[in-house]
């Protein structure tokens, strides 16, 4: 009882279909006829299934619905809907995609959600410039289709189809940071409608330019905090020339520490690789069951190359001398648009194909990051502590930046098990921290990482981000129970 | 006379040696000696000779001295001093070399200047993690030279030797930010003693990484603050490679516009160009002059390329094609070091070769940074507007980010003129902004340019700014009279 009552507070149980029936303030009749004379009565609702729909992300939190969703359709709603909200005390949480993976849209206080889809224009494109301007509707494979005739790309690539601005939000990155950096490197702009229902432009209007010194980073601010400090109603990315090239390849390695080895090596030789990413031997076979692969069964290397054909030949040619000094075997090279597709689709449906192990059962992903030299240690000890907990668990990782995910199946009816899974995380947040890394490398804090955040940044750090909280959003309306 | 007044409040005159004799609060005998008790009395001077030299940077801005200098020998030194200012409300500014642009140590209000550099440890160095931890007595060159054997090298580099904590404050960059990113990019983390003497470390003490997705970016607001959030007094930075090779170039083009079109062209397609400098033809002659050059007096792009020899034959292959097609001419390759150095020797002293042209006059320098599609037009604009305002200027422009000075002579003895400047400057600033750009790329907003700031951040921008100001430094204390 004791355990249940823990994962309860967790905000774990019931992580189901069901919605929590935990008090909420619920709406006048008359707050949400004015949300109706804002954006029109179609784009209101009340009903369960919306509300349901909109309490959850893909991660394990149970179902927390607002009470209300709109769906505004330009900026000037937004503002009107801040300015109601923020009149009457009642809650906002922003919706994208609801890809996140931490509970960032659960409506832990009720109130309204903001679903920003239907705001989807791409506003404008500047390929000269490098850059583009979306509205939150647009995500990461629709600007990309839209960008195919222009040589222009945007790389960042969280996995999940996710709405941009959302990935602004959460300062999302993905297996392409290694060489384009994350959302903090890839967002110049953002058009933010504040609590109050101004509406701020963090690098002035309309502006976009490689690097700026003038006054205070909002930009830098806004993006990764996660819903809490405003709506982002528009960001303006920089998008990268599409490479002339690519390869992709697998390798198997005898150990943990021979792929990050060559991972560190490979970076140390300053090869430009686009992506490289570790699989341990139980994510593989599950990959080669699932994606139907016929992968080695060991700790893997996927990798990507970019760049002109003799560029690549070389990069190639660089990796493979590395990864053989480090014992690798099993080389597989991919040159082909669609070989590298099933290899990276395969890697993208990880967390698919680990689900699948257990049908029933549902997944967790822890997501710390540490100095990259750390990386074996913690990689190692998670395996033993794994091992030890009897939980079933797989590893991914973002390996050049000292990022992985440690996921973990859970049979969602048994409360001791989702206690074991908590208590799993939090230690391997806080050995992280231990090694002087993060407790998240790209998933936010969200609603389970609220403790080692404090851990991680200290007290003064904790004070400074509360300070900026209170000075941004003074009634605590923006998405509350979040981060902080 | 009126034209003296207004250059006055601009803070132009007297700019030369002489410090102002405007109203300084002062500081009392005891609080001298609080100073000392804190720092030991051989680190306080309120000599004057010592207060004048603490009063400016490398700008025209004429000295404002503060009441005293301190140098404090470790962190713990720098919080007591912090502390004692804020309970007796003096005003501090952070001195790092002195090599700032923008009158950012001009002590405005007096007070209590902070001289870092006699804290000048390299305190930690991880060349597996590709990061290093330095106190703001250690320079851009200083750094370099104690990695020289490790592989690695730390490439922002704003031409001046400045102290890397100084940088991170004015959010610096210069000729490798085309390719290696400014100081926003490259820095990890910092210590900053707030302004009523707590330690923050902005993204958790110890602690270095790829990447973080936690919390509310406090390293990114502390990067460009200018001194008027905190003292910095360490900062963790990012480490890349050292070059397995490098080769410089230099080709003159037959117009502004062909030499930007050869760098558009060179980003789309890929080119991982490590510098990318344009020089006007004035600034060539000057060069040419000054460095013993022999250069075409034309329009000129100064190139940088690193890689592997492989990578870089392609890359110098790439580079003349495109740089070809655009009509370039007077092709000059080097390869070797001492050639290589000489060529950018004359460029990072294009500074002084402009000011030879005019012995006993100064220079100031504009900062405006464009979408890189605005440059050939806002270019051709400024020389336009530089030959009808009879002034003498030079343009050197880091073109890859669409970021250029033009220097300007005038005599510090002209009223008029200074008052020319300084319309002039204002103007490039305003038309920077109408092409949606900023006015400063890399020097800070420093005295002269607050007026823009709010022009180019908006009313809300520049209210949030000042909630983050008053919040942070609730007495004002900090560098005031810089920034907002």
């Amino acid at each position: 009882m004791a355990l249940l009552l823990r994962a309860v507070t967790w905000g774990l149980l019931p992580w189901r279909s069901h919605c929590s029936s935990a008090p909420q303030r619920g709406l006048s009749k008359g707050f949400v006829e004015a949300l109706e004379a804002v954006v029109g009565s179609p784009h209101v609702s009340t009903a369960a299934a919306v509300r349901e729909h909109h309490g959850r992300d893909e991660s394990m939190y149970r179902c927390h619905p607002p009470d209300a969703v709109v769906w505004p359709q330009n900026v000037d709603q937004v503002s009107r809907l801040a300015a109601l909200c923020y009149s009457q005390g009642v809650a906002i949480i922003p919706f994208g995609t609801g890809t996140g993976l931490e509970g960032g849209v659960c409506a832990l206080q009720g109130g309204v959600c903001v679903n920003l889809t239907h705001m989807d224009r791409i506003r404008e494109l500047n390929p000269e410039d490098f850059s583009v301007v979306v509205e939150p509707g647009v995500t990461r494979k629709a600007l990309n289709t839209h960008l195919r005739d222009c040589g222009l790309w945007f790389p960042v690539d969280p996995g999940a189809d996710a709405s941009l601005c959302g990935m602004a939000a959460t300062g999302a990155s993905g297996t392409n940071a290694v060489r384009y950096g994350t959302m903090r490197d890839n967002v110049i702009n953002l058009e933010v409608v504040l609590p109050d229902g101004r509406l701020l432009h963090t690098a002035g209007q309309g502006r976009h330019f490689k690097k700026t010194a003038a006054g205070y980073n909002l930009t830098g601010l806004f993006v990764g905090s996660e819903g809490t400090l405003g709506l982002i109603t528009s960001a303006t990315l920089r998008l990268h020339p599409t490479p002339e090239a690519t390869v992709a390849a697998t390798c198997a390695f005898p150990s943990v520490q021979a792929a990050v080895d060559s991972t560190v090596q490979m970076l140390q030789a300053a090869v430009p690789v686009a992506r490289i990413e570790f699989l341990d031997e139980v994510m593989m076979d599950a990959c080669n069951r699932y994606s139907k692969l016929n992968c080695s069964v060991a700790p893997t290397l996927f990798l990507e190359f970019h760049g002109s054909e003799q560029a690549l030949a070389e990069q190639l040619q660089r990796a493979e001398v590395i990864t053989q000094h480090n014992r690798a075997s099993h080389f597989s090279w991919a040159k082909e648009a669609e070989e590298r597709s099933r290899l990276w689709t395969a890697r993208h449906n990880a967390w698919y194909a680990f689900l699948a192990l257990a049908p029933g059962f549902k997944g967790y992903s822890t997501d710390v990051c540490v100095p990259i030299s750390k990386l074996p240690e913690i990689l190692v000890h998670t395996k033993e502590k794994l091992k030890a907990s009897g939980l079933t668990g797989a590893i991914v990782g973002h390996v050049g930046d000292g990022n992985f995910h440690c996921l973990l199946l859970v049979n969602p009816d048994d409360a001791e098990e989702l206690q074991r899974v908590k208590t799993f995380a939090e230690e391997l947040g806080r050995r992280a921290l231990a090694l002087r890394g993060t407790c998240t490398g790209e998933h936010g804090i969200g609603m389970g990482k609220r403790q080692l955040l404090q851990e991680e940044v200290g007290p003064v750090g904790l004070e400074t981000m509360q300070q900026l909280k209170v000075m941004l959003d003074p009634r605590g309306l923006m998405n509350p129970g979040k981060v902080l």
